[in-house]
């Protein structure tokens, strides 16, 4: 079922899904760059790392919100499982995307937030609260620090600016014959950019990112924001992108458009 | 000929290194995710990107300032080359040191300040001004953003945060060897931190950082950040890296110890 938004309910949404990324950078950032919490054996405690601990609490305030804000409505977080609610409308939430460049203190992990209204993901968030960046996104806007955001032209693969995420052990040959392919034929790699590489997209600074076994926490929020600055995202396959999967990004559709054929080309072969 | 600093001397000349890097970081940061400069073919003149612009004028900026308050010591910067001083003491600068991250948005990539006294740098400086992270050490002490900063304990590569920069293409086989044996053996992998990486292992956050090829401009600024936060920092060797080759800075000399013998086997095999 889709729920039609009105403008003034639109707005609503986005300024209460930016006093969720408040919420959630407000819980996470003691802990980024923390020490290790010393393990207490003879207390039989169970010991949590920073990571954990900040991704928790920052789940729990966003829910806390939410709950107290529009009980209708449903959340799917990383942390906490499913809130099925009687409105359509269900929050998707990802404290801390990124969690290896989390505990390395890289300033690149982000805050997703996404709202989907029963169809599609229609606002989307991606924090960053070390840089104090917020990339913003809704179908057919999006926003870095309420300056509106987008993508830029590039149809050719030699002139791209790409970002990828190296597949992990155990991936498909074919994956990695992708990402090969790619990796040689660009301008620019960079490999690790994690949900703040979709910030970049959206901001005309990337043109391609490409990223293998995505879960739906990790995708719902970028939609809206590459979207809404002129982008396009989807599966690998040319798909619907929210429940997850392989995901490619592209800032041109006319780059898109060849990416998805070498993809194909190159699975096939 | 080695030049002995006294602390009030070194106190000065650390106040003086901030200054150069306040410089740069002014004359940089208007140029960070700006648009590209539309080439101009009728008016026939020269055209450079972003990095460039910004590059030439935060060199400029530091050799004006390095000129008006010690004009007897040496520069050298990868922009305008060398200028030989009366005095031992030279200052070796790098206005942006990751130029791929810094084209694509990424904010790791570093101002790189290093002021040798004839015999080893004594003094250096990684600064990041779009997240306003400074990172200054000597040979005996580091600090980010004044606060002192200390490597951390990791004697287990298997327990190890690392960051690696992909050898460029047609790099030796040996070294590939040695990059996907430590890869595959450690905790965490990063790919591409940039001089930002040194920042971090010094701050405890990354255990091991490893690079091939860097050049005299890339490490100066390096040795003391990451020797006087606790680490130890050489060639894949074990020789001093201060006029740059392959380098392995470790966290902790235990690790470090155990990573030249892996490397040394690796290349003998």
């Amino acid at each position: 079922m889709n729920v039609l938004l009105d403008g003034a309910q639109m707005g609503a949404l986005l300024a209460f899904a930016e006093e969720l990324a408040d919420a959630a950078g407000a819980a996470i950032l003691p802990h980024f760059r923390a020490e290790i919490i010393v393990e207490d054996k003879s207390a039989g405690r169970a010991v949590f790392d920073p990571v954990t601990v900040a991704d928790r609490a920052a789940e729990r305030a966003m829910r806390d919100l939410i709950a107290a804000r529009y009980p209708d409505h449903g959340i799917v977080g990383e942390e906490e499982g499913i809130v099925t609610g009687s409105s359509p409308m269900r929050w998707v939430l990802d404290p801390i995307d990124g969690t290896r460049a989390f505990v390395t203190g890289l300033p690149i992990w982000g805050t997703l937030i996404a709202l989907n209204d029963g169809h599609r993901p229609v606002l989307g968030v991606i924090d960053q609260p070390f840089t104090r960046e917020r990339f913003v996104g809704t179908p057919s806007s999006a926003w870095c620090n309420d300056r509106p955001i987008r993508t830029r032209r590039c149809t050719d693969l030699g002139d791209a600016r790409v970002m990828l995420t190296v597949p992990a052990a155990g991936a498909k040959v074919a994956d990695h014959a992708v990402f090969d392919a790619i990796a040689k034929s660009a301008q620019i790699v960079r490999f690790g950019g994690d949900c703040y590489a979709y910030g970049l997209l959206a901001h005309g600074l990337v043109d391609l990112v490409l990223e293998a076994h995505l879960d739906i926490h990790d995708v719902q929020a970028l939609i809206p924001v590459v979207e809404g600055a002129g982008g396009v995202i989807t599966t690998w396959e040319g798909g619907d992108p929210q429940n997850g999967g392989s995901v490619i990004a592209c800032g041109d559709p006319a780059l898109h458009r060849q990416l998805l054929s070498l993809i194909a080309g190159l699975r096939a072969a």
